[in-house]
């Protein structure tokens, strides 16, 4: 098959690959559907973290199942499934606590951005939803794989209440979604911090009751005259730096709650001043896979449409397209269609 | 009046100084019951926080209300009052939220280690006793100001639940009233790390399950040990330095809870591993006002005993022996008669 590979920075390729086989018992294989590319892809692909050598790329995807392993019972070829980026046997301590993606034997699934992917711990892994989807579906059912579930998970770190006011850092695809996520948890107000127009809009379609261009400093400052000096309920961090970082604590206010997703990259926090700040702090990698059953359900219900993140759809053999669109932001995220 | 003023680093004296007046309508001025010497006043004490200049010590009081502003109308003279270190209006929005100790009119009271102590925004502050407490009820009273306080706050905001496995990090007052807390809350394990054998006896006193003497690196390793390779629920960090700080998260399971009241010095949180550690974090100044209903119900009941942390009683007149002692790990905590 072709699969798209990673060799150094701005060096994606899609190439012959050799089409994946059934290795444990407990694994799958998938014809997918259709697939993307993460925001995450991109600190590679900038040369912002190295990688070992060649790098199968993409851990977003939906598809049916192709082939299944001796030891998988509930999942049965011809089923349309949905996963996150990392496996997990949803039966571990961490796993039952909702923390999947800390599964005591997680495994990360990669190589996605091809026409065929190999599962691991499937049972633990996929949910299948209620059929095929319908065309015009596929791009919200992609987005649950990961971009969705993650900014579900943003809001419900930060403790999204009904009636709360929420602020937003980061207009990527997974703050986007965390606008989503707070309309849908009931929140009243939402800030979305945003300096690009296109983006602006697109969280004002998701929800956005006002937007904030300032950043750093201005950025706090602004966000306490709208909450006339007390600061926001639920800050959801989606981006990862030391200055959204920094952003995000001082937005919330005292005993309020923030949700980080972003991956940290250099961030360091100063005890003393997290300790005076007097918020909460929850974050790491989205457990995708506990919300998975619920946001089938609202995709299927037409309640969320996720898929409106993806402002590009490319076929996969343009997946180098796609990388240079994103990075140099003319498209907040790239559909591979299949 | 004679008070405790200190100088510089081991120099504390008990001598003249005025007697408190009413400045703002909102004051009181109260007659000391009983007061005390706390784990934070030995920073400066010690030279490991920097004094502007000779500083009254002590925040921690119970007594009589000699003395009311005009202002003041729920509280009168002849009352028995609690408060804590932090007066706060209890009106804003941070006070109506549960954080008192972030009040938008907050103000130190300090100068408590004297017979006479003014508190500002007393209404806000103060909360009346049942009545004059009986003498062997004023240790647990007098903890209330603040020690048990903030070991209540350190198990809440670690979300100590029925049945939870919890374990605790400091043994000295703040940490052994965190397991007094666990176990009102119901903890069914709680693990105290400590390696001074009265510590750890008082621990058990106060419901410890388990004691762990290791530190660090190994202290971690022993409680993935006894917690079968998840790690606790729930941790109390009561100290508040980097290893003390690591070794609370390191020893949380993926989703569990860190609550930290240790006043940090020099910590400094990885952004990154924070984020793969996946648990929850929140802490501060305790907000002592929130609990003090509760907390004098549970004592007035003879519910718990707090008070049992004094394990050393002086008169006022000699509190430079008891910072002594309490530097040299002689005592736990001491309790300064009146």
């Amino acid at each position: 098959m072709q699969g798209t590979v990673l060799y150094g920075p701005g060096d994606v390729r899609f190439e012959s690959r050799p089409a994946p086989t059934i290795i444990e018992s407990t694994d799958v294989i998938l014809r997918l559907a259709a697939t993307c590319i993460c925001g995450s892809d991109l600190w590679p692909y900038r040369g912002l973290q190295s990688i070992a050598g060649p790098a199968p790329m993409g851990h977003e995807y939906c598809g049916v199942v192709e082939e299944v392993g001796s030891g998988v019972k509930s999942i049965r070829p011809g089923q349309f499934v949905i996963g996150s980026f990392f496996a997990s046997d949803n039966t571990c301590p961490h796993c039952h606590a909702g923390y999947q993606t800390s599964c005591q034997r997680k495994e990360f699934v990669g190589g996605a951005q091809a026409p065929l992917l190999r599962v691991p711990l499937a049972e633990g892994t996929l949910v299948a939803t209620p059929g095929v989807p319908p065309e015009e579906l596929l791009p919200s059912v992609l987005a649950l794989s990961d971009v969705m579930g993650t900014g579900w998970f943003a809001a419900d770190a930060a403790h999204v209440r009904p009636g709360a006011t929420v602020v937003v850092v980061g207009d990527g695809a997974v703050g986007q979604l965390g606008v989503l996520s707070a309309r849908q948890m009931g929140a009243e107000r939402i800030i979305a911090m945003s300096r690009h127009e296109p983006r602006q809009q697109l969280a004002r379609e998701f929800g956005a009751t006002d937007i904030v261009a300032d950043r750093g400093e201005a950025g706090v400052a602004r966000i306490m005259e709208l909450t006339r000096g007390i600061g926001a309920d639920s800050v959801l961090e989606c981006v990862g730096t030391q200055e959204s970082m920094q952003q995000a604590i001082r937005s919330t206010r005292p005993g309020g709650f923030v949700g980080y997703v972003g991956v940290p990259h250099g961030v360091e926090l100063d005890g003393e001043r997290l300790f005076f700040a007097h918020v909460h702090l929850h974050g790491g990698p989205a457990p995708v896979r506990r919300y998975l059953p619920t946001l089938i359900g609202l995709v299927w219900e037409r309640k969320i449409d996720p898929g409106k993140v993806f402002d590009l759809t490319l076929p996969l053999d343009q997946v180098a397209e796609g990388y240079r669109a994103m990075n140099e932001r003319r498209a907040i995220k790239t559909l591979l269609r299949l």
